[in-house]
């Protein structure tokens, strides 16, 4: 069939038909396939386009930018202008005033959580004091009620005197004994070798090596009446003359002591185990383990007045400490004027409110996903390193990352939680009552806790210590910030001064397990969940701790002038806060993990592998677990780029299954002995609360092993115990392979 | 200015483009928002669009009408053709042929995993024997060595001889004292008001009231040195006479006896708490608290012999059974020549290995969420009601499901996982040890556990046991399934034989809470994961339970001739697994646990209201903390109409926080001394494990409440516990709205 022919007019409608075809075709492939679908944050079809979105790295310069060390001082300096010990009108107002700066700063929700817990305090119209009586009773030496007002900073009421919380009140009278450090060792000496009976004597030691409360636990032990703990040149004033301690150094002057808590449990001591609402049962006073006897706290200065009296022996060199006297053993006075000691101790416990402030940013995809920064802001005294340059850098960071929010620049992905705990240095007590009260939704929705104490407490390096799954994570966030030298990144300063090498790998900086003795601590213990506690330090522990002369002015002085390592900490803090909560896919390293239990074994296996290997038939599975527990890791973390990015669902599940690698490391059973500590990888060592173990619960036990006792029941708990750990990191394995193996499928 | 003016041509060329851009913007529009970027689907920019998809209601009909009563007959036929006793080759057989099955089907994983428990088994060298001898020792009675054969299907080697798991072994002789259903009350009866001493002497009790277990431990306190139990014809045999038992109808035959396990506690005795791996510590025999005397289960054929010639007073009405003989106390016989019973015990504890059959059907868009079918394979003989009837119906379930996937039909959201357990008659076994293997998963992952143990052991009405927050979801799976009878839906004949009204509300089928006793336990009261369990049942237990007769011809002949009860009990097990797993939003019901908790509530309120008031200062908080719990789920359910069912995570977030209402409820502490049972509201009464409890801690320290003993001591565990427990409802209220409230905002 021949085509048709077409007229001119004909074919000009038709070209012109053509023509509109082809272009409403055009235009109809145009609009379906080359313009997106959705603009400016619009819906694709209804599922908005940020679930599936990847973080916008262009946040971290913008929230970094905006942190000034100036905002940080002057937080400092408000923070410190008074007192804010825990319990006292200071609690409350603080409390209060952080809560109306988030809400006006833009957060999503504030709320301010009272508990009533027990606290401890010395009683104003009694006092505490430790005296020397003469042979008619008469008062020879009264150490001073107060420490010295040295600058004007700390002349301001309300300052309270030195005392150590929880201590039993009375008074004491009793010939000294001079027992080193406190340890059990320290008086198993004294007692063994030196031959003085301690039983009815004042102990006296010096500060450092354990927790005060273990030292008032030794000296209960071996039958001392009261217990004077003081501060040693040696251990705070290294080797500065008089003139160049503290208001001229940073060193401790002859005039300061060290407050602290002698008793940390699981939070409240009336409420082990559950908040102390409102409708709480609390354990009778009496039925609480706390210290039975006087303990108190004095200088060096006081400590010289009474200890260059003492009778008995020259100590050993290394009892000796940084004092112009003779260090002796005792007991008692050589001059005999001297009577004896007595300490007059009224504190007492008090049941007061505490309060946290929890700000709520909340996340714009993930909302139940939880980022938590946290911070204790209640003080012994001013607290200008311990905590109130933390609550000063968390103020800033909570500024920034408010006010990006507020301005409509950025929102989280997750949700960021900011914590103001009260009543930290009374043992975690804010902190703990509040994840008592939320553990169940903390536990199945926080990605991780971000603790500042001390924010600045030294010049020499960032200190962190994390769960293995953070290290990468630490590890970009500090690459990616300027370190307070201002020359390089905060990773590369750190790195140079405290470098670590894993055997076979790169030398990286240092990462510690995070121990406890924070508000971490009810986190990681109890609620298993993923943890960072950093701040930065000196080389040794800060000599001002806990004393009146922890001012804005020691801080500005000696420690950080243009609050330029605040300023670091503080973006450190953000970028990890940022990264964790803005990521799509979770920047946990569950490699790291492997790395940690290995490390653990061969510490184990260096110290007790000979008998292990004789008295644990399963022992040799340990290693094997662990490898296999390190081979499961290797293949997850090849799987992860085969997930789809596209699947939110895909996304969150290996999110979750990530997040809940923490949780499989607790025994909801506790470790041997203290049922409060869940963690059977991360607990801290049972006889330092300072130190992170690692497979604490066997470690404990083995070293407990007792030549003298009945073999089989000492080795029948390790070895329970031992099969403990071999499920767990069993459980952990099968937590990311899982018994489906589906997530990858 | 004056508008341009335009030639013709320069007109008919300006029209000519207008058209085209306007013909050009309509295409452009229509193809931006009129054409929907995706079909079939394919992806929306990549994103799948399954993520959120309703389910699709046409699933149901296609699954149930593949559901074949046919199928459930053969598998059942093939199932009860030999015993399959836990820890016999059997048990692995069975396991390994039903993961054959399911791979073949389909599935996506079949994972075999076997646990060594300790289990108890008669010596086959030594039978069990109940004897009565006389003067001279010579044997008068001597109880048959097993149930007689009375129809083909018994006659089948294997079957292991009546016996009680877990007794205690060796002979034992002396004096017989009638005890009726051997409960505390009853001892106490004999023992004060009838004056008889047990001490030393063998107990008869007959089954019934309470777990077999507790009359051991109730003959243990009193003294005796041996007990027998038998089942009494007012029991077993209402009324029957003996040509009227089974082979001839349901009624146990005089010849029949009732097996059963003696000690039920945290799964495997020797594992407690742990999972039964390799390398898991188990506790010495010794230390596990089993029952100290020889325990032997007869007939009451057996039981008429001997009780038939007791001594001593007749027993009160209501202590009469129904066998032709005057009820006597005892002591010991009336006739001379019988001098005492003797019982020969030689059931022994047996570490074997038992096998679970874990087969998954891997979800399209959600793997990481479970919904658990469970049933048990183990039997003590045929197990034809118990459990095989589930493991038939089990096996349908999981065949019309597979095939759906494998032919392409459907896939559901949700993982489907479908297992099979072993030795669940020793205590659960296999299902604890599970659980706690993959308790974190578990906890994290679970949607609900679906149990059948028995499905069908009658023909009266189905029988539901589920937590609250499945009522609705059970109740609109039961609307949508045919009743057995065939006329109208398995709602309504539920309705029908089980009415209940909920105050206030209309009449609804009857919910009871799970109680414990089957594989439910484990997930339930352990991990605190939702469950529901039920089967078709009788108006009260089924009297061949537990004997030799629970045979294939049983079921076909007295219960269920056409398997229409069997295929109405998958359909709904399969309903409701299917709304589970498939729902965009999980149909969960949190405002029923507000029903319940005030149900509780007025319970305890009627039985110890009076005291409580006077003892427990905060008793009134009860109801407003319930109050309080009605409220937010109130609120929770109304809000969720709000969410943005576009956005998959917002639908993911508020199934989570559904689902983890359940795990709000758990205590980890556990219960006062019952440290395994962590459910604060569901866990069973502690002195009887079939029977639900509200409130089962607080209700077991007021039961114990003893007027002799000191005030003090008592009321202070329950104001502990009371505290806990409105801690407990606060904690699931705080669940529910979470401290952010973040999840509507």
């Amino acid at each position: 069939m021949a085509l048709p022919t077409f007229s001119s007019p004909q074919r000009k409608l038709i070209l012109a038909g053509v023509s509109l075809l082809a272009t409403f075709i055009v235009g109809l492939l145009i609009g379906r396939f080359a313009i997106p679908p959705q603009e400016n944050g619009a819906d694709l079809n209804g599922v908005p386009r940020a679930i599936i979105q990847e973080a916008d790295d262009t946040v971290h310069e913008k929230l970094a930018s905006r942190i000034r060390a100036e905002n940080i001082r002057e937080n400092l300096r408000q923070l410190t202008s008074k007192p804010h010990l825990a319990g006292t009108p200071a609690d409350y107002i603080q409390a209060k005033e952080l809560a109306d700066l988030w809400m006006q700063q833009g957060f999503d929700d504030v709320t301010i959580t009272p508990y009533e817990v027990l606290m401890s305090y010395p009683d104003p119209a009694k006092p505490n004091v430790v005296r020397v009586r003469g042979q008619n009773d008469e008062i020879l030496y009264e150490s001073p009620l107060t420490e010295a007002i040295l600058t004007p900073r700390e002349n301001v009421p309300g300052v309270v005197p030195p005392f150590n919380a929880y201590s039993a009140n009375g008074t004491v009278t009793g010939d000294l004994v001079y027992v080193n450090y406190g340890r059990d060792e320290d008086f198993k000496y004294v007692t063994e070798d030196v031959n003085i009976n301690v039983t009815g004597k004042i102990a006296i030691v010096r500060y450092g090596k354990i927790f005060r409360g273990d030292k008032a636990k030794a000296a209960q032990k071996y039958g001392a009446i009261g217990l004077i703990i003081y501060s040693d040149p040696a251990d705070y004033a290294k080797g500065a003359n008089s003139s160049d301690v503290y208001p001229h150094s940073w060193w401790l002057p002859p005039t300061g002591a060290q407050r602290g808590t002698l008793f940390v449990t699981e939070g409240d001591h009336e409420t082990p185990g559950y908040p102390s609402i409102d409708t709480a049962y609390r354990v009778p006073e009496s039925q609480i383990n706390l210290p039975a006897i006087p303990v108190h706290p004095i200088s060096y200065g006081e400590a010289e007045n009474i200890m260059k009296y003492m009778s008995g022996s020259a100590v050993t060199p290394d009892w000796t400490g940084g004092m112009d006297i003779v260090y002796r053993y005792g007991p008692g006075f050589s001059n005999q004027t001297l009577k004896h000691v007595e300490m007059r101790i009224s504190t007492r416990n008090q049941r007061n409110v505490t309060y946290n402030t929890i700000g709520i940013i909340t996340g714009a995809v993930e909302p139940d996903r939880y980022v938590i920064l946290g911070n204790h802001r209640d003080a012994w005294v001013f607290g200008a390193m311990d905590p109130s340059s933390g609550t000063a850098a968390m103020m800033e960071a909570a500024r920034v990352m408010a006010e990006m929010v507020s301005s409509g620049e950025w929102r989280p992905r997750r949700s960021l939680v900011f914590c103001s705990w009260g009543a930290e240095e009374y043992g975690d007590l804010g902190s703990f009552e509040w994840v008592e009260e939320y553990m169940k939704n903390l536990g199945a929705r926080t990605v991780a806790y971000l603790n500042v104490d001390i924010a600045v407490s030294g010049n020499y390096s960032l200190s962190v210590g994390a769960t293995p799954l953070l290290n990468r994570a630490v590890y970009e966030a500090a690459k990616r910030v300027v370190g307070p030298r201002g020359e390089e990144s905060l990773y590369n300063e750190w790195l140079k001064a405290a470098p670590h090498v894993v055997s076979g790998q790169l030398s990286q900086p240092r990462i510690d397990p995070p121990g406890s003795g924070s508000d971490h601590d009810p986190f990681l213990l109890k609620a298993g969940i993923t943890v960072a506690n950093f701040g930065y330090k000196s080389e040794s522990p800060y000599p001002l701790y806990h004393s009146v002369y922890e001012t804005f002015y020691a801080m500005e002085q000696f420690y950080d002038p243009d609050f330029k390592i605040h300023a670091s900490v503080t973006s450190f803090w953000v970028e990890l806060a940022r990264s964790l909560s803005d990521s799509l896919v979770l920047p946990y390293n569950v490699s790291d993990y492997g790395v940690l239990l290995e490390q653990s074994r061969l510490h184990l296996d260096n110290e007790y592998g000979p008998i292990l290997r004789v008295n644990v038939a399963n022992y040799s599975a340990l290693e094997s677990y662990i490898q296999d527990f390190k081979r499961v890791a290797a293949d997850f973390i090849n799987s992860l780029g085969a997930v789809d990015r596209n699947n939110p669902l895909a996304v969150r599940a290996i999110n979750d299954q990530m997040m809940q690698l923490e949780r499989t490391f607790m025994d909801p059973a506790g470790l041997p002995g203290r049922a409060y500590h869940k963690h059977v990888v991360l607990a801290p060592n049972m006889y330092n609360a300072y130190a992170a173990s690692s497979f604490p619960g066997l470690v404990d036990l083995l070293g407990q092993l007792d030549a003298s006792r009945d073999h089989d029941s000492q080795w029948k708990p390790i070895k329970k115990n031992f099969s403990i750990l071999l499920f767990i990191i069993h459980s952990a394995t099968s937590s990311l392979k899982d018994f489906s193996h589906f997530v990858f499928k």
